[in-house]
């Protein structure tokens, strides 16, 4: 059942010892959305506490490290940023059917919680931000930081063509409430590891260019992991890369899984890239979606390359 | 003498056949103000146009591909985002003493004009927004196109610790008025040539960490623009690259000239990189400055790395 912002507060405000899931392999919007989140509730005298099925990533360590949980048995189940209950990882072994309300903006939500909050904005922060605000509780700094974090984070630092004149003026609300625009940002997208820049020379060295350099490719071995010292975690960054070329309809990001299957990162402007993603079992956006292969990393890039063809323009 | 931005905007209805100077290599916010306010200015049914000293780069086009300039003898002129006169290039020849007022954001000001419009914000885009609503202007499309990418090109698309509440909500006010913040900020920052991608490719494969990875150095030769098709106006993406490896105070990127000399680009965050430019005889701002060699691009690398250990923190 779809609710709305008024609707979800009214719920929230009767509701206490409320536990908060958020995806796996996190992200700045899931942890930006719960720990906002939580942090309200608390200032309303709630107890709350998130919980995540991955180790979090270090650099988010300021969205929560002055937080103080309270070990409580939750009564109330809500999941942010969580697409499908798939996303939820280990988690879902013990809160399969369990969600009360699912707060997000993937519209491929598949309506798995009990009610629904979903609206169609570039980060789940945004509607955080205005539940905060129904609910009448103080966004203090840390909050702020929290909210500020989802919002960069999920527009690309307010680059991508999804990012709204709404998008724009919650964020400067949120740097009027105290949020540090200048340190998140820079430890979001100005901060590369030595493993990392390692492994994104290596990788763009065998960068490949097909269909006319209307494809460009470049694939990520288990090799490169151990020559660099760097990890599949840190892969993300690289996928954007391959569609800033010049000319580039369809990047391709491929990467070897340690059992020799591999994972294929596909960004695009005009072109679809979901439907590209269909063919191979896989699915997402229409400028990022992913697929799997039950082949070693050559022979996917030679299937996928090859269906490429029909979609460019 | 320094004017407000009412007193601006009373001068300025009163003027007509006003040419309007931008500076030299130009970006988008000279470009992007020039063009905002040569608009402002035809809309109240004024002459006006824009020029430079340099060919303007093609990615900047649609700032002007529509406006439709008429020939007149200019009777005043402004200079737009030119902190000093030697960086109107050769337009100095003609223009040297002749600026009438100077709108300009960079503190560094040498208040060469009879009258300046100096605001300490994050890009003088800014201020030709007030400047234009003060004028009683309509921001139409084009304007407010203008105006957005001077915003989104000095902020690193509202990256930079520098950008500040206000600029995002210009940057609201402007989408909401037309202005295509995804087109911009694709044109500006998500598209690379083909040798561009080639020329950093073989860049970063030189990278070299210094003190104890707390310098990183890049160097560009003129034979990698030879091998890669680039050229010199396509190496400023690379500066920035090198602070953002975790651990490093001070980035550098060292090009090589035509003539065997060449010049560093300082990248720093904590580390004051004006003061390490200086040492050098160059100049810039905290945390991006720049300096001259004499001598050959090896020879320079010695001598500023040995230099970078005293700046060290």
């Amino acid at each position: 059942m779809n609710i709305n912002i008024k609707e979800c507060a009214q719920i929230l405000k009767k509701k206490n010892n409320i536990l908060i899931l958020t995806h796996a392999h996190p992200d700045g919007d899931t942890l930006g959305s719960g720990f906002a989140l939580c942090r309200a509730l608390m200032k309303l005298g709630k107890k709350a506490r998130v919980i995540n099925d991955d180790e979090i990533p270090k650099k988010y360590n300021y969205l929560y490290d002055d937080l103080k949980f309270k070990d409580f048995k939750e009564e109330f189940v809500i999941a942010v940023d969580v697409a499908t209950e798939n996303l939820l990882g280990a988690l879902q072994d013990e809160y399969r059917g369990k969600t009360d309300i699912c707060i997000d903006h993937h519209l491929t939500n598949t309506d798995y919680a009990a009610k629904t909050l979903l609206c169609d904005v570039p980060a789940t922060c945004e509607i955080i931000y205005k539940l905060i605000l129904e609910l009448g509780a103080e966004i203090d700094k840390k909050t702020a930081d929290c909210l500020y974090t989802g919002l960069s984070t999920d527009t690309g630092c307010f680059r991508y063509a999804s990012t709204t004149s709404q998008s724009y003026r919650i964020a400067a609300d949120l740097i009027d409430l105290g949020a540090d625009n200048g340190f998140i940002n820079r430890a979001m997208f100005e901060t590369k590891t030595k493993s990392y820049v390692m492994l994104e020379r290596l990788a763009l060295n065998g960068l490949k260019l097909y269909c006319g350099d209307k494809v460009a490719v470049i694939k990520v071995t288990q090799d490169m992991y151990r020559k660099t010292g760097s990890n599949e975690q840190e892969t993300e960054a690289l996928a954007p890369l391959t569609r800033q070329i010049e000319g580039v309809q369809i990047g391709i990001t491929m990467r070897e899984k340690k059992d020799k299957t591999c994972k294929a990162s596909i960004r695009t402007f005009e072109v679809n890239a979901a439907q590209l993603a269909k063919c191979f079992g896989g699915g997402g956006h229409s400028q990022a979606a992913a697929c799997r292969f039950d082949c070693t990393i050559n022979e996917a890039e030679k299937l996928i390359v090859e269906k490429c063809g029909e979609f460019l323009l």
